[in-house]
């Protein structure tokens, strides 16, 4: 598992989009606020290898391409850490 | 926007992987209640159009091809309004 110390410094870059408590205030992003570590880091990588299209994809794709597998799972396991609810 | 009683009717089918309350039992599978409609939206469309790879996209791509369109934007409704916090 990620150490979400490390993503949370990280993810200010994040926060543009998806919200600085992990809320994303634009509704075509999605919150990632409490998402499953597993499911997050899933994501990230598919967004990293160009599997991911339509949407926003290719602002993600390019934001993946920047991180290390251990940027993911650290990133993953930050926003994982954060309340669902915003709050 | 969709129609969450309507969307309600069509989601049985979803709560094996992402729960009865949307929020997914298995790690690998992300929840779903609270997540915005567009977005939501946005991904069943791109699963439907065969634009996401990875992960477990070959089953949200099966099950998205039956959907309509106001299939789906019911769906993307009914889990939007769900509590993020699955209570």
């Amino acid at each position: 598992a990620g150490d979400a110390e490390a993503g949370k410094a990280k993810a200010a870059v994040c926060a543009a989009c998806h919200g600085q408590n992990g809320i994303a205030q634009i509704p075509m992003y999605p919150n990632l606020a409490g998402q499953h570590e597993q499911y997050l880091a899933s994501s990230l990588k598919a967004y990293k290898n160009g599997q991911r299209k339509g949407g926003q994809a290719a602002i993600m794709q390019g934001q993946a391409a920047a991180l290390s597998d251990e940027d993911i799972a650290n990133l993953a396991a930050y926003f994982a850490s954060l309340p669902a609810d915003g709050e």
